[in-house]
């Protein structure tokens, strides 16, 4: 049998296998967090980095290029058009850097993000500086390699990886447009929820909440926000993540006694992940096409679950009936104090714990001190006392030597994920986005939530976000979905409607 | 920097590399087992198939044979000599057979291993067939192609892969003697045990027994055995094991609410194979000298586990308050009583639940319907009746219509696993030896024993077995720690003294 694309068909095997290898690859790093014993991670590390340069090696044969060019002139349809695309651009990456880098950033990353697990708890900041300055000086190797390579600046190198086409001088804009209004918006929103404080006092869940309970909770939710647990598991890790495969989600999420919240919404924050994953489009797994778009794409849709419907007052009214059931009627579990236990705004020290209206300090603070280590201006030694002038100036917190609650806090970087962080905001940005462009097609949408009925709303982000995959790239997919490309407005907006005009 | 042994050098690169890749199958198989998805499986059983395919390009590498030839004329020490030859093993073995054959073999078992697991329960002989029919085809193009490549029969071809050197003739020897005192050793236990048993009832038990608690106590008991926990977990499946590597052993077991013993001794079981594991030469690891030496003397180690020190009453004596202050005081769990069943003789359908007096006999079955199946002599559709035959023979039980407990019941055919089964047996008989070499070198063991000292044993063990790894055949190693090859006598010794002399 003969074909007309022969050198597409060619590439599509070589991306399956690497999706194999992948595959495989993602379990061993899901178990690595979730279940490894501690003795195991020199092994594990070894085989990890002998992987990441198996897929590095096939993703930079010299036979490829010959054979995207030979693919760019057969008959492609535009879904083979758009895979096609994206190999280029893999293909691209990977070549810009050699594999002795990739391996020696596999096995850095891997005994820094190990040992931070103990130094975390025990705020051992000189001891993970001791870990962090190699994977850092690696982490600018590359950036100078990939800027050198595409032409972009070293960080915008960086984040490309995490976000196709997005710059510096994007986020600096974006970024710089809501430090102007942040601030204020947070003092007023704290001003009025003291005042209905003072009118009706905030109850606080009382506990212990039990592990299984919680467990069954959670596990509940992710039902009723409709992940296939044939295709998925919920486990523990410390830092809580969607892994696995699309076929296989692994999420994890971890547990205190003393609080059920946190794990709570953080499995529903990790559902939304869940939820693309396994159901980007079946017929083309494993091509590059079939991939989630970006991580700010990813990061809209687990904050779609977690803010913008987990927040939600009619939501909120279904959920309180299943956390009464698991842990016992009490009346700060009533859907109104619930609700504003959800929605309540108080700057933090932590991040992962923050409510979506300071958030976004948490992670302008941590692009202003990552873009400098990695452009060289600053070093790891600095990090401590930017840390802390930039939690005063932007949430007024105090941070001094509380390394566990300050730059400690998040395994990025110790796992080199500089460029990640805006992701976070800018999905919370496309999540706001996306809500008003389901409620401009669906006026009746927060009726539909009020009622239990999210079908609608899962059946909206099924064709505009998860099954679109990578067909297009970020802005021609959000033009697509919403009629235009990112608009921090509809963030502003939001926040406004549900913290202030509610 | 130049060396004496340049190929020699390359080619332990090359080891160490299918170490790696072997460590991410490992775990992706046992993960496979104990935590997997239904949905999952179609993926995982791809994604290790391709990686199967991979390792065996390597071990079929056209650049090895000059390498090997050349590294045999290297200087090298005895320990680099031995884990030359073992190279070699596995590259002979590896070169007989086709990637594609390989490949199929991974995607057959991997879909007949997964129906499996439904068909069991559900009595479904049919339904297996209908894969395990795809699965034998293959098992015996694999025997074909091994025999033509190794001159060995094609049952022997498949056995060498996992006890080399041993063949059907010595089996049929070994066997052949079994059989002939064997019936009537049960027969003379049941008797006596039946006397006994009027004197003074044995006691049953009483359950329910949690899950927790049987689990507390399992992990209680594998650190009395040594077990690393920073290097290992326990994990429940459907067919316990012990997977992963050496550096991080997954063991597994699975626990009933109305039995604990099963899961309990099963433990024991498979900790012996978990310490081999764990106290293989670590200097050498990722190199053929340091793997485990054959699946018998694999099996000698969790039996010696198991039978000989499990059921040793010494070690019962301490076995028992710690049974008693996990599940509460009753008279059935005194030591004697505790002894009593654990040495109960009584045949029965289970080859995993037989004692060990009868066990031999559920080996022989399989090995004479294996045997014929590989050898095209028999087909599956013939396999009940066999079976039926040779349960009223050996041991006098019906088993007609009920396949679960019958030719369903183990994980091996599924699996491909033809050749393994009679090293269950031959692994007993060199638990027995170790036994009789240790009490030789150590007239004390038992008193040692019985105080709760194990360290003798295991160092015994480790010395003898464990560090020597792959670095002398099976009846040098046998020859070193017992100061003769196999001798089945002292199998029979055991079992009379245990159970007859006692």
């Amino acid at each position: 049998m003969t074909t007309l694309t022969p050198s597409y068909d060619h590439l599509t095997g070589t991306w399956l296998r690497m999706h194999h290898f992948g595959h495989l690859q993602s379990i061993a790093g899901w178990d690595q967090a979730a279940n490894m014993p501690p003795a195991g991670n020199e092994a594990r590390a070894a085989a990890m980095a002998e992987m990441a340069a198996l897929l590095h090696r096939m993703r930079t044969d010299a036979a490829l290029p010959a054979q995207l060019a030979r693919a760019e002139q057969e008959p492609l349809n535009d879904f083979e058009r758009a895979n096609l695309r994206e190999m280029r651009r893999e293909w691209s990456a990977a070549n810009a850097l050699p594999e002795s880098l990739v391996q020696r950033q596999q096995l850095a990353t891997s005994r820094c993000e190990h040992a931070w697990r103990q130094q975390r708890p025990a705020n051992d900041w000189v001891g993970f500086v001791g870990n962090f300055r190699d994977v850092l000086a690696l982490a600018r190797e590359e950036a100078a390699l990939l800027s050198a390579h595409s032409g972009l600046s070293k960080y915008d190198a960086l984040m490309d990886r995490y976000e196709p086409g997005m710059t510096c001088a994007m986020l600096d804009r974006v970024f710089g447009e809501v430090r102007q209004w942040l601030p204020d918006l947070i003092q007023q929103v704290r001003d009025k929820q003291a005042a209905q404080h003072r009118e009706l006092p905030l109850l606080e869940p009382k506990g212990p909440f039990t592990l299984t309970g919680q467990r069954a909770l959670c596990e509940q939710v992710m039902r009723m926000l409709g992940f296939n647990f044939d295709a998925g598991r919920l486990d523990v890790s410390t830092h809580p993540f969607c892994g696995g495969v699309p076929e296989d989600v692994r999420m994890t999420t971890r547990f205190r006694e003393d609080d059920f919240l946190g794990s709570l919404m953080g499995t529903v924050h990790e559902t939304g992940h869940g939820r693309y994953e396994q159901n980007l489009p079946r017929d083309w797994l494993g091509q590059p096409v079939a991939q989630a778009r970006s991580m700010a794409l990813h990061e809209s849709q687990s904050l779609s679950f977690e803010m913008q419907l987990g927040s939600h007052p009619g939501f909120v009214a279904r959920l309180a009936p299943m956390v009464q059931a698991a842990f016992g009627k009490q009346a700060a579990l009533e859907p109104r104090n619930l609700h504003r236990l959800l929605t309540r705004v108080n700057p933090g020290l932590i991040r992962v714990d923050a409510d979506e209206v300071t958030y976004p300090a948490h992670i302008i603070l941590r692009y202003e001190i990552e873009r400098p280590l990695i452009e060289g201006e600053i070093e790891p030694e600095d990090v401590p006392a930017l840390w802390d002038a930039k939690m005063q100036e932007l949430l007024g917190l105090d941070t001094r030597g509380n390394f566990k609650d300050g730059p400690l806090q998040d395994v990025h970087w110790p796992e080199s994920l500089f460029g990640y962080f805006p992701c976070y905001s800018l999905g919370a940005m496309y999540a706001a986005q996306w809500f008003a462009a389901m409620r401009q097609a669906m006026p009746d949408l927060d009726a539909h939530i009020g009622r239990g009925d999210l079908t609608p709303l899962f059946d909206w982000l099924r064709d505009n976000i998860w099954h679109q995959a990578s067909r297009w790239t970020t802005d021609e997919l959000a033009i697509r979905a919403s009629g235009e490309t990112l608009n921090p407005a509809h963030f502003q907006a939001h926040l406004r409607a549900r913290y202030l005009d509610a």
